[in-house]
């Protein structure tokens, strides 16, 4: 919470890197291991290229086999197939995971594969000979993590230094494989990177919890403009600022609690795998979570992102100022909505798993479900899409279970939205490339955003109406509960109406009377909830964030403790007695 | 377009202090003139203060009057009451307009009012006795302007530094003003604050441009996945990126169209004011363009920013290169929200101008209509509600004569909404101030932006339907009329559907189609586009968004030419050879 480049740095260290070496290499790779643990090396992972971040398969680095002496060539055909972005490699990483097209003496090739690739001397950092390495320099953000590139000239490594899970080469340049075809390889090959989605959304709720509390504790104590010119009230008393900034409150919890519960779900996974688990429910298991991640990332960076713009326009010119940190939130948060996977294209995945799982009902008659239970309700599809919303007054829409009802009709008619539309595609003509691409903005996109803050709002509802939760906390999180599914599916209030689940004016206001009415409920407890989430005042590390409300105080007392705030500009003379004269300062060239 | 920061310390110093002496002042202030041309004096305009922004009438530095010296005692009751975030103030002030509230020696306070303060000496750049001044610290963005702060411990000026058009003090203490009241005078003093708003429209529009000119070279240059392994496509082919990038070039092209003929029309009213014109068409004129101003400053500061963010993300981990621009672009662009009057707070001026314009019809049956147009079409207000959506397919909607009735439509229909609301807030009892507060979401908010999206699809609308337009130029920016008004209205769908304007399925759809026909035609337009609003690739200053297209050379050659890119970072042997042994780096305290 005080500063993710460490944390990642770290990680990237441990988890990414030591992981790919664990999980696709094998025992002749265990000397590593302990290397890895006492820091002896340090390393990164090193798949993006220049010209390719997306579209992994198209990656052009090469590995070619000389059975002579039993090495792979490692080389970079040219800049756009350099490594690129991969943090750790710009200033400290000794060894990378590199992936690279293998190919055999025979010219084949096949396919990407991770090997280990010395980058420098763990002695004097410098690059070893035929690696030209360094940092790609000033990021939005995160500058305390190193992100580098990486071209190799003909490098040569051992054979050994192949990470042989998925295929491996024998001395004479014979490759040997158990994968039986390559599309299986790759998902194998990648399979490690999806857990990273899962961290990701915990790292989206942290950055949006730690702006939430910043604006909040912001807004209580701020005071502007009142009933009369005498009397000013805080800035979170106007409905306006409750309702820009409640709805985050909510989120983050709502979010928090998803992710943490998804994390869990994983949990369940990595056992299952490390226990051999192939049981069909072991596999589909896997399908649902990669559903999951695949639009919770997205889902949650963007929330945050978009919560943490909010929280600093909400704090005025407060909020720009750095020292108050919304900034440096949003900008540590942003690469949360492109690395792993750019949302956009991540939501691809969960389109994919819906729409897959229409499909096979339709082929083989497979009944709808799923090990979480995420996607059970669609077996009533599409009888649903006959359900109307049946709330007549605000009051009805104060509980989660009316917006529930209402996200499952609206996964419906999204589904229903998305298969007619792919169809219509096929049979215009249109290969599966373009079908798919001409479905995705107001058909798959939705679709995927929609069942996921779906499953977000049922969990959260199932949480808070634990028979465990005593009553009083159950009235509070059961407020954000509803403020959090209220307004996010405000947001699709045209497809309520244009599919017919709403009908007539007074169901649009129900729902705004709703947001607001809850957001007047919460504004009083917002305080007490933000002090719940908040890390203490020196990790959170925002002067008109800190716990005592002593908003002024903290700021002017951090404004005075800057470095020579009060001195001269070091160019004073420049700018005042020695001004350049007019036309002096012409080009020497 | 290359740098906001000089170009802000010059307007501030020129046109926001020096207009302020010139218009608040008087012959005995003439004297400041050729100083401020020559810069033998830099100056700045000390208006906010630490726990003041929005509320300027509450500002707390005060002005006695001593009648014994002829002097003004300029005072800053306690830290909150430090002028804060004012622009030249951090290091290279000299002189500021410091507003404080004016006392006469009986004790009476007669308001805010200007005031020239030395703040530094000229020769030496060193603070005035009595003046505690520094720099507020780093921001978001901007940083080449010196943000400050000031703190006046008694500090004596002449009482002939009273800015005083408006009110004045004899030598023996008596203050004389003609203006009559006290709300007239606040309004006058702060009147020449209002032509900033249209200033930071244009500056927001220039952001955008910038933004949409870099995210579309990248996208039309960047190539990943395609119909086959061997065959990658330039991403700006798949219609989720036209759709995410495509509507903020038309933004760019409509709101520039906008801003620049409004900039005329305030040319036009400040022609009048010199020409002491006290037409009721010019009071009326100045209402209208107050309006137009306070929601046209908030449309574009926030559509830049949303657009800026969504081509930083549509250029993946390179948009998040800082050389490539598109963070300090959002960053410089942020407080575009915030200064000269939060967004939120802003549209508040709009709305009440609408609501004021149908109570001045109901009370005095006066016509609705302004020397810009603008508001005319209420003049068939509620009439124009029983109007339907008549377009039947897409092709109907290429066109922007259709979303411009669309939006006509529902600006009454926001106007009947908030009216109704504000009366009923009333009538139940809350007091003016709750009243107001309480329709600003759902209500007033979002009639000011639907007002000012009108203004601006209608003027671009019949910008582009002039008769001298070539008919090959009025179908592409035929289309990025169209485009530009159906996104805008896209967004108010839930209401068009509430309101009964748009019924049925198709309706929706209908719009949709038509959002992602245009985006399709204008792709193979889009380089050409932007080639016309970007500068030269010196001032556009992003790699990835050179006019070569050679998207990978200009971003290699960039990384390479970094400083000492290729070198151990200073600090190598601390993370190598000479790690510190674990639990040696204990606190010293």
């Amino acid at each position: 919470m005080y500063d993710w480049s460490l944390a990642t740095k770290f990680f990237l260290h441990t988890l990414t890197f030591g992981s790919a070496i664990y999980s696709s290499g094998s025992e002749r790779h265990f000397k590593y291991l302990p290397k890895i643990f006492n820091m002896e090396i340090f390393g990164c992972f090193a798949l993006t290229e220049v010209s390719h971040g997306s579209n992994t398969k198209a990656m052009r680095t090469t590995a070619h086999y000389d059975p002579t002496t039993e090495e792979l060539i490692i080389h970079s055909p040219d800049f756009e197939a350099a490594k690129f972005w991969v943090g750790n490699l710009g200033k400290t990483a000794t060894h990378a995971v590199v992936f690279a097209q293998l190919y055999t003496p025979g010219g084949q090739c096949h396919g990407l594969h991770p090997f280990v690739v010395q980058i420098r001397d763990p002695k004097t950092l410098l690059p070893m000979p035929g690696v030209m390495v360094g940092d790609i320099g000033r990021k939005l953000g995160q500058n305390g993590l190193d992100n580098g590139f990486a071209m190799f000239h003909k490098v040569r490594i051992p054979r050994q230094d192949l990470l042989n899970r998925s295929g491996d080469i024998t001395p004479e340049g014979t490759y040997v494989t158990h994968v039986k075809d390559a599309r299986q390889h790759f998902s194998e090959s990648l399979g490690s990177l999806s857990s990273g989605r899962v961290a990701i959304a915990g790292m989206s709720v942290v950055n949006l919890k730690l702006a939430v509390s910043i604006a909040l504790r912001f807004s209580a104590t701020r005071r502007q403009f009142g009933p009369t010119d005498e009397e000013e009230v805080p800035v979170l008393e106007y409905p306006m600022q409750q309702w820009r900034l409640l709805p985050y409150l909510a989120a983050a919890y709502a979010l928090d609690h998803f992710s943490k519960s998804l994390f869990l779900d994983l949990v369940e996974l990595q056992q299952g795998l490390l226990g051999k688990d192939r049981s069909a429910r072991q596999a589909e298991l896997g399908r649902e979570i990669h559903a999951l991640a695949s639009a919770g990332k997205p889902l949650a960076s963007w929330t945050a992102q978009r919560g943490i713009q909010e929280c600093r326009e909400a704090c005025g010119g407060h909020g720009y100022l750095a020292m108050n940190r919304l900034g440096d939130l949003r900008d540590d948060n942003d690469p949360n909505c492109t690395y792993e996977g750019d949302n956009n294209v991540l939501l691809q995945q969960t389109s994919n798993y819906l729409l897959g799982l229409l499909v096979r009902r339709d082929q083989d008659g497979a009944r709808i479900e799923s090990p979480l239970k995420t996607v059970d309700f669609l077996e009533a599809y599409p009888n649903l899409l006959g359900h109307g919303f049946e709330a007549s007054s605000p009051e009805d829409c104060l509980d989660s279970s009316v917006p529930l009802a209402a996200y499952e009709w609206l996964v419906c008619y999204l589904l229903r939205e998305s298969y007619q539309k792919l169809n219509q595609e096929k049979q215009s003509g249109s290969n599966d490339f373009e079908a798919r691409n001409n479905c995705q903005v107001y058909c798959c996109r939705p679709l995927a955003l929609a069942f996921l803050e779906l499953t977000v709002v049922r969990r959260f509802h199932e949480h808070v109406h634990q028979p465990d939760v005593p009553p009083p906390l159950r009235a509070v999180l059961g407020r954000l509960s509803a403020l959090y599914a209220l307004w996010s599916l405000n947001q699709h209030t045209a497809l309520l109406y244009r599919g017919g689940y709403f009908s007539g004016e007074q169901a649009g206001k129900t729902v705004e009377n709703a947001i607001l009415a809850l957001c007047a409920q919460l504004k009083d407890d917002a305080v007490a909830l933000v002090d719940v989430i908040a890390p203490p005042d020196s990790i959170l590390n925002s002067p008109i964030g800190r716990a005592d409300g002593e908003l002024y105080k903290n700021l002017w007392s951090a404004v005075l403790q800057q470095s020579k705030v009060l001195e001269r500009a070091s160019w004073w003379s420049e700018f005042s007695a020695n001004k350049p004269v007019l036309g002096s300062l012409k080009s020497k060239l």
